[in-house]
């Protein structure tokens, strides 16, 4: 790959202006649009996505190096692995079947995923027809990527209607439990505890004192009110949860892809199970076209393109995603989580250190807030970072039809005003109201943001984040990073005392020493 | 300056662990206690925060010099031409006057702030009194630092009791007031618009569609329930708001340091005024030390000369903060605008281009929610990322105090891990299972959090950005970039044309072109 790469650091810089005179073709060649059926709406009808790279520094000649690069990385046979259900996971030596779920991968995988998803489904439908009384309420606790997956998507897809009032609950303070009892009625409250191990210390906690607080509000038999979201469906058992209201998932489903398993109950208990097989079904049309689709016109891979083009050429340790839609107000968390646990390592497949900056950090937030809170610095601090716009061209609300068209003016307005740049003094040449402008942005228009829509939009994320793996050679699929601080949480707890004087000092000022 | 910072990059680079073997009196010298009366628990009762920098890469020499810095970046004179209400704001020529709400400043900005406090206090009660008759909801319409500041307050303010419900809405996505609007009875619901300027797009179409609400939902007078929170008492007369229901502040406070003056409304309205008069307290408390306090024992100014050593020297593009406590969930977002919107700059007070990064990005999280989400980077990524924790050592809920004490315990770890690394392979060197450790953080930990400790807490962070911008020579307090958007937004809304083709295509594509 480093063929690839010296010719890609010795390309001459151009500013988007100058790309864009240079070639009045860019944006139909960095613009595109997938379009799908939308089984919730119909056999025939359509749903679509628009992705404009346009506003980024990638051109033709950059693509053809890219392209020789994702040639030099084995895309197409990772790809293939990935999606043909091999092991990807080598250090954790598992596949990750994600895409099984929607559909695409090994058969006996996808066979196995369709059946969990009958289960489930039936599941979720003897609750809404009152199999356990009657249910208005859940509390979801699970953690990481048990809840924020979850809470995204209920978040996106709950504002007209829900069935059940879901409340995600993954912090150990007690304080996030005790918002979630104070919103729900014990009587008609389930607990779905969600958890890929059946072990996770906040999520065990927080699923006792959750089935505590209904013992002490009347509830005669907690346990029987505990639906259980696992990989390990023994371990629910044992800690009591009846055989039928247990939901398994496959083991080779990551903890961050698991929205797609039964980690989704929650979101099809509160949404109905026709909108959650539609999430699937967007999400699928996603893999095939991710599958089906070579080189630069492979919207994840080209996606993947520029990231790394910004992180190792213009070492930008950031990229931004400004979602303009309150539907979409978890959604960076969401990214955040995928991209910076996935590629948030230091190490290749093979165990060498990386040469190369590996995932930027996540971060962004919702417009039109973001834009009165963090975007002087996009416009005029002094480091680089690269945005992603994402909207929705049918507004979700009923007001005055100016709050939707005011929102998507001022999201196109501010990629606008980040390439051109200017200066905003009556002079024309203060250099405090200076803007540089050239400063990168991709969009992304939903043609609606609906069940469908969501799952296309996140499958997007994870082959883009997939695709960024693999130009960097890592496995974006373990996360050994999380252990050593688990691992001196409970040396803590069991009263060790070999910690460097700091800690020391801050567990004996909280008593804790 | 540049003679101190060439001392500064000259010398060695020491691990954190070599800088603790070095110094056994490390923690004592870096770990300092803040504490004050607080008035809400009584003329006696003492709070307090522990700030603990020693797990960062500053020592005795590096404090030497970045003193030398503090001293010809002329930190003392701008300090007391900041507290002294003088024009330290100087590209709008006008002095930054928020801890004068504080009742540190200008003799005759404190005396007008008290009296607008007091203004704000009367109506509050005549409120709580029932003087606008039965008020169990707020809708407070604001964005930016309009928004952030209060609905970060009542987030942490009100898990115990709120005196009314305040829903705080600042996206012009009409979803964001409608998910506002299910939430209140129209007849028992007030709104509180909030704009230094009284006429932000957002603010003013947000408002007025809440008018129309309350309107078309049986509200005889809605323009009767509006209380106005502004620096332009004249426009929001204008816009028919009666003169007894506008609480004006002083046009020298900026927008995210307004918290503290009318803007901080809602809070008052929630938690009583007892409380916010304590949260002013807490913060002056910090303003006092800040004021009186010389070098690195200055805790504000201590935190600047780590985020300088990190920005400059270590080439950190971000930094990140991580609430363990519910109630803090706000606060990276709020941070986030203090920092990048006040430091996120590109020229210096006299107009020269920096030489250095200026504001990092801030970002982070709730733990221990983000430990299961994007610590995986800050373990093993190849991003350095200063870390800030911040926790309570009382708890804020009354569930099992195994809760706290769990959280609390993960809080330390993970400062511990990061600063300790190692290898959790069975054999001990299996690369992709290595944490290389040496990564910083700092740990503050409050005695509890309540209104007191909040408002030291935000102060504290006012006065590190304003410390971190006088390192860098920048005015913190405008916000030009802001403006380039807006103008375009209004471009496109007028139907302007002169747009970029890519800009072109997407309002076309939404049906706006």
């Amino acid at each position: 790959m480093a063929a690839a790469w010296n010719a890609i650091e010795e390309r001459p810089t151009q500013t988007l202006e100058q790309l864009f005179a240079a070639d009045q073709e860019r944006v139909g060649k960095l613009s595109q649009r997938l379009e799908w059926t939308d089984t919730a709406l119909g056999e025939n009808a359509k749903q679509g996505i628009l992705f404009d790279w346009s506003k980024t520094h990638l051109d033709d000649d950059l693509l053809d190096e890219f392209e020789e690069l994702a040639k030099a990385a084995d895309f197409t046979g990772l790809r293939a692995s990935l999606l043909g259900g091999r092991r990807v996971n080598v250090t954790e030596d598992r596949p990750a079947e994600h895409t099984a779920q929607r559909g695409i991968g090994d058969e006996a995988s996808v066979e196995e995923a369709s059946a969990l998803h009958e289960r489930m489904k039936l599941l979720v439908e003897a609750i809404h027809g009152g199999a356990l009384g009657e249910v208005r309420h859940c509390i979801h606790i699970g953690i990481g990527g048990s809840a924020l997956g979850p809470a995204m998507a209920l978040d996106a897809l709950t504002r007209d209607l829900e069935l059940v009032d879901v409340h995600v609950v993954s912090n150990i303070d007690g304080l996030a439990l005790e918002q979630a009892f104070a919103a729900c009625d014990p009587a008609t409250t389930i607990i779905a505890v969600a958890s890929k191990t059946f072990t996770t210390t906040e999520t065990m906690t927080n699923a006792e004192s959750a089935l505590r607080w209904l013992g002490e509000n009347g509830v005669d038999d907690p346990g029987g009110r505990v639906v259980a979201l696992t990989a390990s469906p023994d371990k629910a058992v044992e800690w009591g949860v009846d055989e039928t209201r247990i939901l398994p998932f496959a083991e080779s489903v990551g903890g961050r892809y698991s929205l797609w398993s039964s980690i989704g109950f929650p979101v099809a208990l509160a949404v109905g199970w026709d909108d959650f097989a539609a999430m699937l079904a967007g999400a699928k049309a996603m893999d095939e076209h991710f599958r089906d689709t070579d080189g630069r016109a492979n919207l994840p891979l080209r996606a993947a393109f520029a990231d790394r083009y910004y992180a190792r050429i213009r070492k930008c340790q950031t990229r931004a995603v400004f979602a303009y839609d309150e539907r979409l107000s978890l959604l960076p968390d969401y990214l955040q989580q995928l991209e910076m646990e996935s590629n948030g390592k230091r190490v290749t497949i093979i165990r060498d250190e990386v040469d190369e900056p590996t995932a930027a950090i996540t971060w962004g937030g919702v417009g039109t807030g973001a834009q009165h809170a963090v975007f002087q610095l996009l416009h005029q601090g002094t480091h680089l970072v690269p945005v992603d716009f994402i909207a929705s061209i049918a507004p979700g609300d009923e007001l005055d039809p100016a709050h939707h068209s005011i929102l998507l003016m001022n999201c196109f307005a501010q990629g606008a005003a980040l390439m051109k740049g200017g200066n905003m003094s009556a002079s024309g040449d203060d250099p405090a109201r200076a803007f540089p402008g050239d400063r990168p942005s991709a969009t992304i228009l939903c043609d609606d943001l609906d069940a469908s829509t969501l799952g296309a939009l996140i499958a997007f994320h994870e082959h883009r984040t997939f695709a960024n793996a693999v130009l960097m050679g890592i496995n974006p699929f373990d996360q050994f990073g999380v252990e050593l601080g688990k691992k001196m949480a409970k040396e803590i707890e069991s009263g060790g005392s070999d910690f460097d004087p700091s800690t020391t000092a801050l567990l004996e000022a909280a008593g804790l020493g």
